[in-house]
């Protein structure tokens, strides 16, 4: 072999190696440093003093890599319009530009050298390309080699390596959101605890647009202010108590119109609310603002009948890297979606809790309007009857449902005449016969209403007697329902020991020695000593004994605070 | 130059061009396209007959491509076992292995050669090597060339590409789902249209899983049988009626216990109730079953007792490529979610609306229960009271809230005695006040329901009159709202024309008679003539006129049905 096959040889195996290298660095696919180490095997490879490498993105060139001169690296992330000047002519020709006088050049802009501590003389200008198209360049300085063929191959290679660690970056970040959308769709579905699955959304709203805070507005219906509900950032605690008032602001404009706002610059902005980073000390910059909706529909209508209105918005302060695009927009509306979601659930079953309390209370208002001197008799009830059952270890869910029946369970009075409801003294047959009436009456009302379904045996069943001498079915023992026996006890107690218009409570004593006497006959004895338990371990009250209470200010308690949650709206 | 120089610098030349082939193929990130082309440009660089492709798939390897014979492409896909063999040992020395002759060579079992119309004498076996990590192997039959330098350089270059195409298209799905979770959450917050939602969600779930079906049933709580409520696939309309009965089938299973369940092949699983297929034939054969559970909370309790419980499954059948994975099951349990959510918010508007439709029957109820003799008085007044918002052009939002109000407004006469309420004839001075006190009885008892606000000036002022002579309040003229003034005429209208058990009802005309003596002194004249043009149109009708109608048959309504949506629960 002679002296120049055996250059060529090398020089073949030279190219092998540095491709091998290049291979090497190509399995990366972090950005950054592939960036970085493809930079510095070009610089090899030409034996040049230093290089650099600009990315193209939208209309403008980024510096995005300096390597020859530590100095420069500050300069990185510079951004210059793709204008004229040497940079864009590489684009152009989409082959490398060799320029040996750097300064005879006139393409060269000396104030736009990127490196302040290198002689720049000559310099090799590789536009990087992918599919054809110029996406970046690297400009190597003064080097030693310039035959540009294996630098372009390992140029291209690098846009294409490039390219697929940016798609791939790309996708790692909507895999992110992919997590996180299927992390709130799982907790949605698994808590009904508002501020938690709020707090998990704006968490990743912060997280997943990159932004230095996010905030949750929702709109006081009696001011119009914007209240601030739920943020994740630095001032967390800071802006808790923060109001927007009403119209103010980008987050009033939002809520208002319903459209999306995105402002780079809200220095530029005049509706932003100056006052809120004063509050706060947040310096804000960039805000992304999208609104919150959830429906309306009226009750009683069709169901189509529903309304779409704003209740507030969230925003996204501070983008930290780069501006706000298209995928945060779609992001953070889809976020608002899944908030609004939260919100509207959590209403949804606060209306209709508060509508069922609502009509118990009604229905309660109505008994009293019909027969006020009976008025606290229902909820008293209510409270003996789960006083027994506690006794007596009934379940939760058995003593909710008592507690509700017993509240109800004379509801059927409506329907009977004054003359026999309010009559002093006994009944003639014929209105004890109307008497009799009130439980089904009660059960005619109620029946129309299908969340108070498992109540209608306390309201059907309360006056039989185990003896089956009660009404109206004259059950016998344990066809009577639990329910129906223990508020048999709990009403014949508040009967004896009330007062009335035409009579003096009894004593305590006498009562239970009355319910004594009836029980295994007319009473249940289990659920008479149940309660007697229950009032001898101070758990229960007669009616004597509040207003006692009342009277000494020892307990400022109201009849209705006694019966539990049911009438705790 | 000489001849070698010359020779070499060709080589060089050549090798640089191969290297610009494999850069403009590695730019596509098409995984099939990659591998037919890489292997392609291998073949030609070795002179090779033929070629395969083998990528390692957990613990097998898959014959990917085959090119040089074009009968043996048909058994790509095959797999095989890592065991023994000249794969097996290109794979465990992570370098190129040449066998000059085949025949010779123990490691190769002819019976494996996949090239049928080939006669294979030698063979380059080349590992893929991912940082150092054999990921598949190219085979190269009857090479011209077997100096493995440069075709392992492009074997690498090939496995690192492959990587990042199979990463891009694995992010490519991901973001699939990503969009498609994106669309439902925008759908979930933008209509209530239940069947819509839930047959968006089907159709991901069969387009993002790769499945030939997939299915959503929900448990029918009388039977306990699993209904099909929403399907996706070819069979959509021929399984449209199916039914699994109570607790059989994968569904039956996954319902009651909450469990995934995976089964890649149901012949092999006695749960699947096979039924189903000899219904719809539809031969299924695989199975990825994820349970639907929603929330219920009990009434009047405490916002945190809540139960979660399942309400049915949704099965995705028959994965078309491969089997399923736990990208799958996570995306499958998050749709469930999503439809769990759609059917929970759907409930939870038909329990608040249903409630309240129970609520004004069981107020009605009620006030028939004191006084039957008016038994559809209610109904009636409501009905002409719309009647005359209609021909006043009120919006339908007031005449919603009018025709509820007007259905209650009589609910306070709960609270006036009886002898007062059905006293034939003329009240004393005495019992007509005490009879007075039923509008500010309504509001006492409908004030407690905080739906119900709106209606209250119906319910308060039907008894005010122009000239302050009314009752509660004395207003006066446009001091009384619309709804007091348009119900006042209902009322007046339906007590004149209908028959009480002391008095027959007066004919139409002495009641246009009456309402008009009465306008602008007692009756707003725009509402009395609006009545009259509803009338005279015949789209209202007495309470007479309809028991006449009932009595031909001529239309066997109900008075319920008359009154429109309020009254169709």
């Amino acid at each position: 072999m002679s002296q120049s096959d055996l250059a060529i040889a090398h020089e073949l195996e030279r190219t092998l190696a540095l491709l091998e290298r290049a291979d090497a660095i190509a399995s990366s696919t972090a950005l950054d440093e592939l960036i970085q180490q493809m930079l510095a095997l070009l610089i090899e490879i030409a034996e040049a003093e230093a290089g650099t490498l600009y990315l193209v993105e939208d209309e403008s060139v980024v510096l995005s890599a300096v390597q020859g001169d530590e100095a420069s690296c500050a300069l990185i992330g510079a951004r210059r319009p793709r204008t004229a000047g040497l940079l864009n002519d590489t684009f152009a020709a989409g082959r490398p530009l060799w320029v040996e006088h750097l300064a005879a050049d006139a393409r060269w802009d000396s104030s736009l050298g990127e490196l302040q501590n290198v002689e720049l003389r000559s310099v090799l200008s590789l536009p990087l390309l992918l599919q054809g198209q110029a996406v970046g360049a690297i400009q190597l300085f003064n080097p030693v080699h310039h035959e540009a063929r294996l630098l372009q191959l390992l140029g291209n290679r690098m846009a294409s390596e490039l390219e697929k660690a940016r798609l791939l970056e790309r996708a790692k970040e909507r895999e992110a959101r992919l997590s996180a959308l299927i992390e709130i769709i799982g907790h949605i579905g698994s808590t009904l605890d508002r501020t938690q699955l709020l707090e998990v959304i704006m968490h990743n709203a912060r997280r997943l647009l990159g932004t230095e805070a996010s905030s949750l507005f929702l709109l006081d219906p009696e001011s119009g202010d914007l209240v601030l509900h739920v943020s994740s950032g630095p001032l967390h605690e800071k802006i808790a108590a923060m109001r927007v008032p009403k119209g103010q602001g980008i987050a009033g404009y939002v809520t208002e119109t319903g459209e999306t706002v995105l402002v780079k610059d809200v220095s530029q902005d005049s509706r932003h609310y100056a006052q809120a980073d004063q509050q706060s000390g947040f310096a804000t910059r960039s805000i992304l603002a999208v609104p919150l909706s959830t429906r309306t529909i009226s009750l009683g209508s069709e169901r189509e009948h529903w309304r779409e209105h704003n209740i507030g918005c969230i925003e996204a302060l501070n983008k930290i890297e780069g501006t706000f695009d298209d995928d945060d927009v779609l992001l953070l509306q889809t976020l608002a979606r899944q908030a609004a979601t939260v919100l509207e659930v959590a209403k949804l079953y606060a209306d209709v809790n508060e509508l069922f309390l609502d009509v118990i209370q009604a229905l309660t208002a109505a008994i009293d309007a019909k027969d006020p001197y009976t008025e606290g008799h229902s909820q008293r009830v209510a409270e003996f009857a789960v006083a027994i059952a506690q006794q007596l270890n009934c379940s939760p869910d058995f003593i909710h449902h008592l507690r509700i029946g017993a509240i109800l369970h004379d509801v059927g009075k409506i329907g009977v005449s004054d003359q026999v409801l309010k009559k002093p003294g006994y009944l003639t047959e014929e209105e004890f016969a109307e008497m009799r009436l009130h439980p089904v009456i009660g059960q005619t009302i109620l029946g129309h209403i299908r969340t108070l379904q498992e109540e209608l045996p306390v309201i059907i069943e309360h006056h039989e007697r185990l003896d089956g001498s009660g009404y109206p079915e004259g059950l016998q023992g344990q066809a009577i329902s639990l329910g129906g026996r223990i508020t048999a006890v709990a009403d014949a107690f508040d009967a004896i020991t009330s007062d009335r218009p035409y009579r003096a409570g009894l004593p305590v004593e006498e009562a239970f020695r009355r319910l004594r006497a009836g029980a295994g006959t007319e009473f249940d004895s289990s659920c008479v000593e149940a309660l007697w338990k229950a009032y001898s371990s101070g758990l229960v009250r007669t009616q004597k004994e509040r207003a006692a209470l009342r009277q000494t200010d020892q307990q400022p308690t109201s009849e209705l605070s006694n019966a539990g949650a049911v009438s705790s709206a």
